[in-house]
Parts: structure tokens; sequence; C-alpha cells
């Protein structure tokens, strides 16, 4: 039996919507400009949230289990929109950046390369459709 | 020149990361067994955070221009994850609970038609590789 996941959005009045998510709250709102008021983050970037959490979970999971020990480790998600409409993702790029002492960037890389290629479920699907690239920047500390 | 969007994510030891998206601030977290601690939802949903809030800001103004007047509305996104890894959506299905006086059920399935074909540019990409489907409930308050 497959696993069904869920998540809820309630109305809030104007362009306002509260989601739950794993019985978290998360308020989603338009721009102003689009009549909003910007209560909360735009939908279409949580496209991008999915891809950077699962793939940063992932690979500081991985760096664990290889005894890797970072000391900082920030991901960074871009997407190109399509001029078109709708305007939807087309190219996804995911910079990883990783501070620490000596940091073994070939077990970084590989821990990346697992995740893409791998572990990651968001990803597994995005690049079906998506053109996705990563890239990974190291900081001695 | 094709608009960027882009996300951030800062590792807050553990499993637990700080995603900044709009300027807005939202932690995500993994499950207990795996390791995390529920500080935040887990990154996989927000897929289905991403197609919910893009239809229902879509559904809700376009109602507004046909002069519509729900009092209440929610919209629920379930997607089933394969079994085999990585564990991926192959089905959403979006329920659209309508709430008012009188509502008029043919321009309730426009405005959801319109989003779905036209509109919303997270449909536009999950429909090529994702079984979308999606229904309305309509209540008397």
């Amino acid at each position: 039996m497959a696993k069904r996941e869920f998540v809820t959005a309630k109305w809030l009045g104007n362009m306002a919507f509260e989601a739950e998510v794993n019985g978290h709250k998360i308020v989603l709102d338009a721009e102003p400009h689009v009549g909003g008021e910007n209560r909360g983050p735009r939908p279409k970037p949580f496209m991008l949230v999915a891809l950077g959490g699962c793939t940063a979970m992932d690979v500081i999971s991985i760096l664990k289990k290889m005894r890797v020990e970072v000391e900082r480790f920030n991901v960074r998600v871009e997407g190109d929109l399509t001029e078109e409409h709708p305007k939807q993702f087309y190219n996804m790029h995911v910079i990883f950046e990783f501070t620490g002492k000596n940091l073994p960037v070939e077990k970084l890389e590989k821990a990346v390369k697992l995740s893409e290629e791998r572990y990651c479920g968001v990803s597994a699907v995005y690049k079906k459709i998506i053109k996705l690239t990563s890239e990974i920047r190291v900081f001695e500390s």
C-alpha cells in the first residue's frame, strides 16, 4: 500500500491562505501588486524549498554516516521561470556551501551525487522534466 | 530575460534547516525516527503546498473577478508516493471545498478548470509527469 501524504490550505481572506503541513502552519500570500499583502511567501518557490530541503537533509545525513564534520552548511536553490504563461520552472540550480576545517571535497561531492541520483525523491520527479544542475562551494573556517 | 526565483536553506544542526522564501523564514525538519526533532514540516510535502497554494490563489482571484462570493474556501492536496526508492509522488488529487449561499457550481468548476489548464504554473509542470486529478465540494452556509 503506497503512502499518502496530504496538506490543507484554509483561506484567510483576500489572497492569503494558511497551509498545514505535518501539523505545522505556514501562511502563503501574494504580492501587493497582484492584490496580496505579503503575509507569507508565494506558492511557486515552495517547489524550490521541496528540492533544497530534500537534498540538504540527504547530504547532511550522508556526511554524518561518513563521519565528515561540517561547521556550517547552506543550500541555495535557483529556478528560472519561462516568460510565457503559465510561468513555470524549466531550470533549477542547487548551490551547496560547506564551511569547515580541511573538508574532504571528494566526500562532499559523493554525498551530493548520492542524493541527486539515489536518495532524493523530489529530484527524482523534477529531473524528468526540468534541467537540474548543482555546484559545491567549500570554505575553510 | 527570464525571471529567476531563489530560496536559501541554512543548517540549524541535526536535521533541521531554516529556509528563507520571499523574505519569510520557515523551519524544515525530519521526523524523530530518522534523527530529526519535528521542529518543522518535511520537505517533500512542500511539492503539494506549491500546487495547492498556486491553484487556490488562482481560483479565489478568478471568483472575485466573476463576482462570486464564497464564505469559506479550503483546498486539500493529497499525493501518493511510490513504494520503491526514492519515494516520489506519482499521483496528486486536489479537493476544493467551497462554502457559501447558493453558490453557482458551474462558475466554481470554470474557475478550477481555468487554473488547472491556463493559469497555474505549478500544475503546468507537474502534469507532464504526475497524474493530477481534482474534485469540487460545495457546502451551503
